[in-house]
């Protein structure tokens, strides 16, 4: 087989996480050390820069400034909403086409993998050479086959932060907490509110999850049993919790707006926390009762990564580069866990991970459907890597002498 | 004069910080030194901890655990929303009396500077000699007479952080995102958004206080002319902002629920950002519109400190044990800016500190009431210290080939 000759294109797309700037330097400094690579050219604002011709050229970037941008959170080559039709991807394969552009790296979740699988069948139905790969990304860690997905642990890891100090706080001046988290369908991320708790009765005590329906009744009845048991109580809740006709809770309550890809909108709004928050108030469970929603900061916020994560965001994108070019093929790069904790990498069809996501198994999941297991925290917690120290005062109490 | 001896209390109010068990470790381990200091207590919740003699023996809490304890974010000694009048106050003078306490040290706000001073004034009149110490905390940073309270630099340094991967975020996918940080009366929290902005167009780029009014016209108004620059808006607006009659624009939206203060309450809900979002929606000034509210994050996430705010924490609680043990004086500790960035520490009446609290500057408000000054960077940035580093790409733009 000759060697294929031309540019490489690197994009990505969806919301941002963490150490997706990771990936895209690591396709970039990889695909720059191979001959046959003429440039590595990046498009701004995912595949939308590419219909638009909105590319820069990253051959001649500093690996100063790449490394910088690299540790920088969010998408450093901007992003997208779009979600590609055939007609969209026509436009990238033209596009790709006419720059000469023979190898194509989409870093992304499900929508995106899908994207790739339909641009590399136009390629091959048009007899052009294009190896495409899917990066993964995402902080949902809804990708199917992959162990998990690049930007899960470094969300999860600020999770766990946000609940451990919310705790802390929740017993200083104790009443009900609730933190809305994001993600839709899958729960991965509420999940990891658990992964930073230390002493027995530390919270989150509940934990709600889009894989189990929940309605009114249940969660206040949880909520009464946890103030009884702890004498307060720390909820983390996903933004796609569902009643038992699978209608998202939230939905109620955002005007119905909805985004490109048709869903309503869950994130940017503090409505589903205070909608849960005003049951418990209705009830007179307790008097203080506080509902925040992390928001964009789970995946966005500076200075909180987990290293674990970033050393596989890395991996990702340069062994996406060695599966195109050295290898010929295309795919969507995978995570294999082996040992305790370590992984290998591997390439599976675009077509296993395209269009369908995953949800969190049975296995991670408590029967009562308001909490994670043991097996969940073994698997989540070599993902968010090492957590900030905490520790409560250990003292006797002083006996009491006042006349009462 | 004879050396007074007996035993030590430390206590903690109000809302928790992420430094505040630095100054408890530091009354501790300092006091521990001293011969005439038989015994430290520490009071569980507060003020609340002493009238029910909820307390505990710090002398034999180990210092491997004061140390854990002191890097950990909130109230290692729990806190307490109780705000004393005279009854409770001379409570906890009676308990003080009778355990045979003669050092009392309290980490609070403004309202706990006030309970030092009339539990100061009873112990006077009931000729008890009992020196109390207010050690200042606040995230809030709107103590009197102070440069700074310890607490704000960290909190000031997670909104940094917070807006810096918000405005990455915005730029990555763009709209309107609002942040909504706490702050009832003072502004600096939230003008502390500004302290992690690179390049020249980077958000926040409208910047509201409770300092200055505002309302829906000026507030349109400018969202529209930082999309007309930008193509994206970032936000920072403080939970207290106000309308020019001075009634928090929050306060409509939360069902008037008010605290033990008969404070309106603001934190824990999602109104005020809804609110806001709702009015950009409305006017269909773009269509991608994101709140944010920041919530209880902004003083316990754990793992984000400020080193310069931690060593002053430490410090004031340590120059109060040698205030109130060597000198035999009662005070609010505080500190003097000195150098660039150097401080010094001085003793100053409770009176001074006590009940009233102290607003943001005009020299750190800009003209136009929607942004901060380069003084306010400039007195703000030591406080929360080092910042992560954030960088954008920096590459050449690729030739567009495609015929139109």
């Amino acid at each position: 087989m000759a060697k294929l000759e031309g540019k490489a294109l690197v994009a990505q797309g969806g919301g941002p996480t963490a150490v997706v700037n990771q990936s895209v330097v690591g396709v970039t400094l990889e695909a720059r050390r191979f001959a046959q690579v003429s440039h590595v050219y990046g498009a701004l604002h995912g595949v939308n820069g590419i219909i638009n011709e909105n590319m820069v050229d990253l051959t001649e970037a500093t690996v100063a400034n790449l490394e910088a941008m690299a540790v920088t959170p969010s998408s450093g080559l901007l992003s997208t909403r779009d979600k590609p039709d055939e007609a969209y991807c026509k436009q990238i394969f033209e596009v790709c086409k006419a720059h000469g552009i023979r190898f194509f790296f989409y870093c992304g979740g499900n929508d995106s993998a899908d994207t790739c699988r339909i641009v590399n069948q136009q390629a091959a139905e048009n007899n052009y050479d294009l190896r495409v790969i899917h990066v993964p990304k995402t902080i949902d860690n809804d990708l199917k086959v992959t162990d998990h997905c690049p930007g899960y642990g470094s969300a999860a890891k600020f999770v766990a932060q946000a609940f451990a100090g919310a705790n802390l706080d929740n017993r200083a001046i104790p009443g009900v907490y609730i933190g809305v988290v994001m993600g839709r369908h899958a729960g991965f991320l509420t999940a990891a509110a658990a992964l930073a708790r230390k002493y027995p009765d530390d919270g989150p005590h509940l934990i709600y999850l889009p894989e189990r329906a929940i309605n009114k009744e249940k969660f206040l009845d949880d909520v009464t049993d946890a103030l009884e048991q702890y004498g307060r109580c720390v909820i983390a809740v996903s933004e796609g919790i569902v009643d038992e006709k699978g209608e998202a809770i939230a939905s109620q309550f955002t005007g119905g707006e909805k985004d490109s890809h048709g869903n309503v909108q869950l994130s940017g709004t503090g409505a589903l926390g205070d909608l849960l928050a005003g049951w418990i108030k209705e009830q007179k469970l307790t008097k203080r009762v506080r509902a925040d929603t992390l928001g964009y900061l789970q995946r966005s916020f500076l200075g909180c990564v987990s290293d674990v994560d970033q050393r596989e965001a890395r991996a990702v994108g340069e062994k996406a580069v060695y599966y195109a070019v050295r290898h010929g093929r295309d795919g969507s790069v995978a995570i294999k866990r082996t040992g305790d904790y370590a992984v290998s990498y591997f390439l599976t069809p675009l077509e296993t991970v395209a269009r369908h996501a995953t949800e969190m198994p049975d296995a991670f999941i408590n029967e009562t459907g308001n909490g994670v297991t043991e097996a969940f925290l073994q698997y989540a917690r070599p993902l968010a890597g090492a957590m900030p120290e905490l520790e409560r005062l250990d003292a006797l109490a002083v006996e009491k002498i006042m006349p009462k």
